[in-house]
């Protein structure tokens, strides 16, 4: 009590109070100052004149004082306000948190904040009441992610996404998982503890079952991620082919609306012309591009860099042909061949577009040209083919379906897929973990060396679903094995 | 009851349900989804799942339900929420309010929205809430436009101003003059209507009597609008003067930054570079200029224009003079009695800008030399001048303090002073009015025309305060006459 130094260690160790404005910024019928710490309802008590004492979950009308006016009683009224408070543990941050609802001025939330501050708050952190909602163990980390996913979702997809990793999805779906990896350390760590007391170590055989029934919900967790990421981050899908082959007529059609120019003129688009669509729930940047050719002037020739850098900085592209060029022996333009030529390894498909221009006979030719007279170019390009009309709407359908299929990898959205390259490193670590045990015990490597690669699999698992600690082991050891004495 | 015109016309004046986002657009930790009107508990649970039932002033946790998906349990659960219902008449509108609490994700946010509407809710117009909380009688005109004033204040000035109009410091100054009004205009009434009844008519001594009672408020009212509507609506104060006279020091002075960029070569400034500060709570835009001289190049007689447009379109003007160019015998510099000249009947200052260059002995021949010399000029121009120097900071507070005092006409900021030029012009025409029926009286002109005069004073203050009703003359008539029988 009289350690000063102790005291001292004491004051440090204390939470403190944090404020912070937690509404958008901006104008808007209601702006909240949001306190949480022990202070926070000392502090709310001296920021606003409460018209009955804050209690749990109970919303108060209250005035928003202006310290800085006189002392005049109706000069001190700046604001009328809702003040509610959540008593610990029963709040977002398990502290005492106190939630002030005021009209959203700039002026009069600057005002409480600044003033919260000079009682004795603290600024919050970025994501920092989340941060404490973590600490207090009211979430795991995956979770805490995913409030911030939710916030920044652009699409309902990406916030259902959010919604199933906030309630936990992803760390429900480890969990097996790492129990089941948990168990194997313990039975490997009590064989080496114990050795001398005859617990009997676990032979290489039953390693290798255990390791067998952890890996596969792992790799199919994390081939989610090609969905997932998508899901997650959007990607870019380039338009490019020949001038005047219908590009940005298939982009306008894919956008819903005229939004690149068309004409009838080979070299219409220059500049590249992008736009933000959401196919099923995924972000997609749709990009037009200048036609692909030899440029005849200095602008064309500038337009057609761009379209190359876009062809290259895209996820997936879209190779837009014009059906209605192709002779009747089904022969693609050389530019054309170039363009597939240049996409082998890429994520592409083909719009097969302009067939309205094609009478049905002709239609029929070339659909069996594209099957039989082209076989070693389509062998070799092996990409889906849709057969479009922007000006009909012929196959616009069809088209996002198959964007959507390459996007996706085919898969569905499912509940705790992974989205984000943090978690995804984080299952392949885990993998490699488990491999490398695996080839340890194979070669007869002593327990101890199979349980650093163990470990270093836990250890992965844990940073997304909290950390286990030295005792939960101790714990599994004691609690699972019969020691005996 | 079987009346099917009269059931329509009943609901048709049924109040509908309201919602709207509340926060301010954007992405933060908390947005709220408001719900009023009778049918805001019933849509309100259909949007989210409940831990509790809703209660007036409790807040509840609930699972924001996301209805387009999937019907299984774990899916259909988007986001958390905190609701708080507030049970008519004890509401912000005095409906039944429902306040939705998720986090600020605008995919959220636009769901509930959205599902609020499918339930029947219709989409708030902008300020509707508030309308409402005005049509219920809960705040009267005044008070709602305060609270935009309040939401869009930029200095905390001009908050505490809305603050004190919220809370009625408007209607309460013109509601003793409306008062008054009505009492005449009860008595002329009760003098037409009961004339044959022998109830006295006023003479016209008493009109006159009380109409002088009534103006002087109205008329020192009146006089606010001169600082109220500069802290209300902010104003524009130009610098200029010759080139190299200091003025890009100046305004870096005034902004507290190096704003403008400063050399000792003339003619440095071309663009006008404007900067926003809060002067006494007042928005201030400072606007620095190009030189104004004969000028040299293309490039600065584009700049001499702008400048001489800033100097027509400021509220005020600040004209910076080289003190250290002025001979001994106080002469001005052609070029500065040219400006100077150009703003008769303008509100203007000068700052006597390089005082650090003077010696002592000649900033008296020069402080006399202004007094003495050039008296012609100043009783001129008329306008104050402030010794200053950007380099040492000498003079700027003062020229701060002359600046706000020409903004405010040098009154200070008073509870329920005229900030809108709406309020304003119903003043001046309460007073316009009253003047009027002063006329009228003085002529004898009958007392019918005299009412009517009286009439357009107490609408105009109506258009303040709320709506009087014929009911309230006959109430006062009533109430304040004894008619005897």
């Amino acid at each position: 009590m009289s350690d000063p130094l102790l005291n001292n260690s004491a004051a440090s160790a204390a939470v403190d109070t944090i404020a912070a404005v937690s509404t958008p910024p901006g104008r808007g019928g209601i702006g909240i100052v949001r306190l949480s710490g022990p202070e926070s309802t000392t502090i709310a008590e001296q920021l606003v004149r409460l018209r009955g004492p804050l209690e749990h979950a109970r919303a108060r009308f209250a005035e928003v004082l202006d310290p800085t006016a006189d002392e005049d009683d109706t000069q001190s009224r700046i604001d009328e306000a809702v003040v509610t408070f959540f008593a610990a543990p029963n709040s977002y941050t398990a502290e005492d948190l106190v939630e002030i609802a005021s009209h959203g001025s700039p002026v009069v939330l600057d005002l409480l904040l600044r003033q919260a501050l000079t009682l004795g708050a603290r600024l919050a952190e970025p994501g920092e009441f989340t941060q404490r909602a973590f600490i207090a163990g009211k979430i795991d980390l995956t979770q805490a992610e995913a409030v911030r996913d939710l916030i920044d979702a652009q699409t309902l997809a990406q916030a259902r996404l959010a919604a199933s990793q906030m309630g936990g999805a992803l760390s429900a779906r480890v969990m097996p998982s790492k129990h089941a990896l948990l168990e194997l350390i313990a039975l490997l760590e009590a064989g080496i503890d114990f050795a001398e007391d005859d617990v009997s170590v676990a032979p290489e055989r039953e390693i290798q079952r255990r390791i067998g029934a952890i890996r596969p919900p792992l790799t199919e967790l994390e081939a989610t991620f090609t969905h997932g990421r998508v899901l997650h981050d959007g990607l870019t899908l380039a338009i490019v082919g020949r001038p005047n082959a219908g590009k940005s007529s298939v982009f306008n059609a894919l956008v819903e609306r005229d939004r690149a120019i068309v004409t009838a003129i080979p070299g219409t688009t220059r500049d590249t012309v992008s736009e933000r669509i959401a196919l099923g729930g995924i972000p997609l940047e749709l990009v037009d591009t200048a036609g692909l050719r030899e440029a005849v002037d200095e602008a064309e020739r500038l337009g057609i860099v761009r379209s190359r850098q876009a062809l290259a900085d895209a996820a997936i592209v879209l190779v837009v042909i014009d059906a209605s060029e192709i002779g009747p022996a089904g022969h693609l333009h050389e530019e054309d061949r170039t363009i597939l030529n240049s996409l082998e390894g890429r994520s592409a498909l083909i719009a097969w577009n302009k067939c309205d221009l094609l009478d049905p006979d002709t239609e029929d030719t070339l659909a069996a040209g594209i099957e039989s007279s082209e076989p070693a170019l389509l062998a070799h390009v092996d990409l889906p083919v849709i057969p479009t009309s922007a000006v009909t709407g012929q196959g616009i359908a069809e088209l996002r379906e198959a964007i959507l299929k390459l996007a996706t990898g085919g898969a569905a959205a499912e509940p705790g897929m992974l989205t984000s390259l943090r978690h995804h490193r984080a299952v392949t670590q885990a993998i490699e973990g488990l491999d490398a045990a695996s080839a340890a015990a194979t070669n007869n490597i002593p327990h101890e060396m199979v349980l650093l690669d163990l470990y270093r699999a836990l250890w992965a698992l844990d940073s997304l679903t909290g950390q286990t600690t030295p005792d939960d082991v101790l714990n599994l050891i004691f609690s699972t094995f019969c020691i005996g004495k």
